[in-house]
């Protein structure tokens, strides 16, 4: 367990990026955005995924990607979305 | 049935914005902004609270929520949404 780092995320991330964007703008309007989304809501999102208590039809692709993530990911990548596109990306 | 305007869903809006913000960027680390998102994401999202396709422990003030939407109001709320701080909002 470690601090979630930029760039770690952003490693972690490029299979979101397929739908969600490379600069977390979707280009697909069922699919959001997710540039500078709360973290807290990120995460809560992905762990919805993996225990089915998201499972409209539209969730099954990510019910699918959240079972991969082990919570160390979850956290990576929900910290990556998160900072895109505000000041603390220039950190 | 009519086309959403921005007017009319920001009337709408307005207990939305208790949690999610009056500019759509929300307050609170667990609830999402709306801000710029997706209209076709905001709309299903707000159908599968109402469905319970949504429903771990945060999603129940949001079901309660949904459940006094309107089709039509789930419309203009995603379009405000949506269209708030995007180039279209000054059109």
């Amino acid at each position: 367990d470690y601090s979630p780092s930029f760039e770690v995320g952003k490693q972690k991330a490029k299979v979101c990026m397929t739908c969600h964007g490379e600069d977390g703008i979707s280009n697909i309007d069922p699919y959001p955005n997710l540039r500078g989304q709360k973290v807290g809501y990120l995460i809560s999102s992905l762990k919805d995924y993996q225990t089915r208590q998201r499972n409209s039809g539209l969730a099954i692709l990510m019910q699918q990607q959240a079972d991969a993530l082990s919570d160390q990911d979850i956290k990576d990548i929900a910290y990556y979305f998160s900072v895109l596109g505000t000041p603390k990306e220039e950190e």
